[in-house]
C-alpha cells in the first residue's frame, strides 16, 4: 500500500498536451511539488508532457515503475492494466470514469480489470477516483488540482487521514484546510473501490504512525463484515459520514459512485458494534478531528462551561444535556476559589466572568476548573472583545494536556472573525456551540469505546 | 412605541466623562450617527458629554424630551424614573443592571419602577438591556458600541426585526450582518422585560410596514397566553430561539436575565398553536431570515436538487427526506428537456450537471426546473469553480420571483469562500446543506400555517 503514497517512479497514462487534458494536470502538480523520482507520460503521440518524457506504451519505458496512474477513456483501461502487468507494476490508480457507475458495459470493463489485477497480484485504487495526496511525501496525483492552491496543506503537515468517495467532497475538505487547524496527513479518493476499499484503508491507517484520526466520506459500504472487523481492530478514532440514510439519498448516491448504497442498517450496526463515530454533517469531517489531535480525551460526562457572555451559558447547557453529557456540579470549595479570582457574575456552572481585561483571571479560572475533581472537561465560550482573551485561550491547550482533560472552545463572534483568530494563532476553536459540544461528545464516545474494548 | 425607535429628543441619564462610563458611549454613538434631535446628558456634575449639554437632573432641562435612556447604578433608577414622570417623558429605556437578575433588593427596585410607570402611563424597555437600534431612523442607543464598527448595518437597511434578550447574542447577530445579506430593520434588547415584552413587540412589528420577518432570542417567556395571542394575530414569520429546553439550560438562563425560564412546555405549545418557527441553533437567527426576504415561499414539499458536484445530490436528498420534504419526481418530458441542455450526468432528480462553463446551460436548467409542474422549489448546490457559476446563480432570484418558487442555494466550498461570494455579489447563499434544507423547511412551515389560518 505504501507505494500508492510514496512511489519512487510514476507513469501517468493518458497525459498529453491536448487542451483540457486531465492527465497533464497530474504531471503538472507532481512537477510543481518537485517529485523526486522518475516521472513518465504515456500517450498516443509519445509526446513529453510538462517535462515528463513521453512513450506510446508503458512497456516501452526502460526504467522500472512503481506506480501507474491511468486517466484514459474507460474502454482502453483494461489494455493499459495488462501493460502494467507485463511491466511488473503492482500499484495502479485508475482515475478514469465510465465504469460501473455508468451501466453494464462499464461494469464489464471494471470486472475485466479486477480479474486481471487479482491474477497478477496488482492492487488498484478506483476506478472513477481522484487518487491520493500525501503531505509528508509531498505526493499528489489528484487530477485538475491547481498548483499553489493547496500549499497550506503541504506546509501544515498533520495527522488526519481521509478516505473520500467523491471528488467534490474531497475538494470541500481541501478547501477547509485553509480556514482551519485541521492538518492532513494523507487523503485517498476511492471512487468505485473495486479493489482497495474503506476497510483496507482503515487497516493501513491504523498501522500508519503518522495517522491519529481517520475520517471517511462513503456513498456505499462494500463489505459490511470486513469494515466491522477492520474498525474493531483499529485503535484510532474512525469518523464516517455516510450518504444514503434514506432511500432517496441512497438512490442519488447510486447514480454517482455505483455502490450498493442502500444498506444503511448494516452500516448503523457496524458503527454501534465497532465504535465508529457516525458523523451527522459533512462539515464534521473537517471540524471535529481537531478535538482528537489537539486535546486529551473526555474521560467523563461532567463539563464545566466558562463564558464572559452570559447567554451562552444557557445555550451550551441545553446542548450538553441534549448530547447526553452533563453540567458539572461545582462544590463549595471550587466556587469559593473561583470567587477569589475576580468579580464573577456566576461561580456555579456556567461560570460567568463578565468583562475583564486581566489575562491572569482567565488563566486562574481555567486552572481551578481543570484541576477540579468534579470536572472532566471544559467548554469555554470567550467573546473575544480584546486581545487579552486570545492571549488567555492560547494557554489553554498546554493546561489541558497538563491535567489530561479537553477543552472545546467556541468563540461567539461571526464566522469570519473565528476563522481569522483560529488561523492567525493556530488555536483549536469551533465555529458554533453545537460543533463544540459535538466535539466533546465524540471525544467521550471514542474514549468509552476504547476503555470497553481494553478491559 | 414608535418613540423608542425614532425620538426627536433624548436624555442619557448617567452619561459622564468618567473613565469607562457607559452612558458616554451612548452619547458618542448618537453623535457619530448624526442624531438630529436634541440630545442631553444628566450626571452629578452637570457636565457636557461628547458635546451633549449636561444637567444634574432631568427636570432642569428646558426643552421637551421624548425618550430617556437610564444607565446609572440601579438604586437611583427609581428616582430618575420619577423625574421622567415629572418631566412628562412617556418612553424610557433602562439599560442599568442590578435588578431582578441580582436577587431580592433588585426585584424590589424593579417592582417600584414598574408601579410608578404604570401609574403615569410610561412604557419602558429593560431593565438590564442594551436598548434599541433602528437602521432607517439611524438611531442606536446600545451602550459600549464602537462607532464605525457596524456601519454596514446602517448602509444595508433591511426588513428583519429582532427582539433579543441578551447583549452577547445581540452582538453576535450584529457581527453576522457583516458576513451575510441578512439586513436588519430594527433590533430591540429587552433584558428583564418588566414592562415591554416579546408579545408587545410582535404586535408592534406586525404593524410595522418595514418589517418582513421577526427574529427573537428569548431566555424566558413572560406571559405564554399573551405571546400566543400576539403570534396568532401576526401575518409575518416569527422565528424564535429559546434557551432553557432542559432544566440545566433553564437554570443557567435564570442566573442571566432572571425570567421564570423553566416553562418550555408552554413555549412549545405556543409554537405549535401559533405557527411560531422554533429555531434549533442560535445561528439560525441570522442565517435563515433571508429565505423570507429574498425568495417566494415554498408552497409544496417537492424539491428539485441541482448540482455540478455529484456527491451533494445524495447528501441533500437525505436531508430533505429527514426534514419531511421530498425529492421531486421529474416526469419524462422534463427529463428530456433537461437532457437537451448539455451533457448532464443525471437528468432525474438530483440533476447532476458535471463541469460546464456555459452560463446559459445553468439558466436553461433553472428555467426548466422552476417552470416544471412537479417542482415546488429548488436546492441548487453549485460548486463555484469558475466565475460563470456566480454569474448564473445571480440570475436565480429574479427567476424564482417570476415563477413564485424559492431556491435555497448552498455553495460546497469552504466557509470563507462562501462568505466572500455572498458579500461581493449580495446573493442569498447558505453556508451548509443543512442550513439550506432548513431554510426550505421553515419557508414551507410558515406558508402552510398562513394558508391554514387564512382558510
Amino acid at each position: 500500500m505504501e507505494k500508492f503514497f510514496n512511489p519512487r517512479s510514476v507513469v501517468v497514462v493518458g497525459a498529453s498536451n491536448s487542451p483540457f487534458n486531465l492527465g497533464a494536470t497530474i504531471c503538472n502538480i507532481l512537477q510543481y511539488l518537485k517529485f523526486e523520482g522518475n516521472l513518465f507520460a504515456v500517450n498516443t503521440r509519445a509526446e513529453a508532457v510538462h517535462g515528463c518524457p513521453g512513450y506510446s506504451s508503458i512497456t516501452e519505458i526502460g526504467e522500472p515503475i512503481e506506480l501507474a496512474i491511468i486517466i484514459t477513456p474507460s474502454r482502453v483501461v483494461p489494455d493499459f492494466v495488462r501493460q502494467c502487468g507485463e511491466k511488473g507494476i503492482k500499484n495502479i490508480i485508475i482515475e478514469s470514469a465510465g465504469f460501473s457507475e455508468e451501466g453494464e458495459e462499464g461494469s464489464r470493463l471494471q470486472e475485466e480489470v479486477h480479474t486481471y489485477a487479482r491474477e497478477h497480484g496488482i492492487r488498484f485504487l478506483g476506478p472513477n477516483c481522484l487518487g491520493v495526496l500525501d503531505t509528508r511525501s509531498r505526493f499528489c496525483c489528484f487530477f485538475g488540482i491547481i498548483p499553489g492552491k493547496y500549499d497550506d496543506a503541504f506546509s501544515n503537515v498533520g495527522t488526519i487521514s481521509y478516505v473520500i468517495q467523491s471528488g467534490g467532497v474531497g475538494a470541500l475538505i481541501m478547501d477547509s484546510f485553509q480556514t482551519d487547524v485541521t492538518d492532513v496527513n494523507k487523503m485517498v479518493s476511492i471512487g468505485n473501490k473495486e479493489d482497495v476499499d474503506e476497510a483496507d484503508l482503515i487497516d493501513f491507517f491504523d498501522r500508519d504512525p503518522d495517522t491519529e484520526v481517520i475520517g471517511m466520506y462513503l456513498e456505499s459500504i462494500k463489505n459490511g463484515r470486513k469494515l466491522l472487523e477492520a474498525a474493531r481492530k483499529s485503535q484510532k478514532p474512525i469518523m464516517i459520514f455516510k450518504v444514503g440514510r434514506t432511500s432517496e439519498g441512497a438512490r442519488a448516491a447510486l447514480s454517482h459512485t455505483a455502490g450498493m448504497a442502500n444498506n444503511d442498517v448494516i452500516f448503523e450496526n457496524a458503527c454501534r458494534q465497532a465504535g465508529i463515530i457516525r458523523l451527522k454533517a459533512i462539515s464534521e469531517l473537517y471540524s471535529l478531528p481537531k478535538i482528537f489531535t489537539s486535546m486529551p480525551p473526555l474521560k467523563g460526562k461532567r463539563v464545566a462551561v466558562f463564558t464572559n457572555s452570559g447567554a451562552f451559558g444557557g445555550i451550551t447547557a441545553d446542548l450538553l444535556v441534549d448530547a447526553g453529557l452533563s453540567m458539572a456540579r461545582l462544590n463549595r470549595e471550587t466556587q469559593e476559589k473561583l470567587a477569589k479570582t475576580g468579580k464573577l457574575y456566576n461561580v456555579a456552572n456556567p461560570v460567568d466572568l463578565g468583562p475583564t481585561i486581566a489575562k491572569q483571571t482567565f488563566i486562574d479560572i481555567f486552572d481551578i476548573l481543570l484541576s477540579s475533581e468534579e470536572v472532566d472537561g471544559l467548554l469555554p465560550v470567550p467573546n473575544v472583545w480584546q486581545q487579552v482573551v486570545i492571549d488567555a485561550i492560547m494557554e489553554l491547550e498546554k493546561m489541558c494536556r497538563h491535567y489530561g482533560k479537553p477543552a472545546a472552545i467556541y468563540i461567539p463572534n461571526a464566522a469570519d472573525r473565528i476563522i481569522q483568530i483560529r488561523n492567525a494563532n493556530r488555536i483549536s476553536v469551533f465555529e458554533s456551540p453545537e460543533e463544540a459540544v459535538r466535539a466533546l461528545t465524540v471525544s467521550y464516545q471514542h474514549y468509552r469505546y476504547s476503555m470497553k474494548k481494553g478491559s
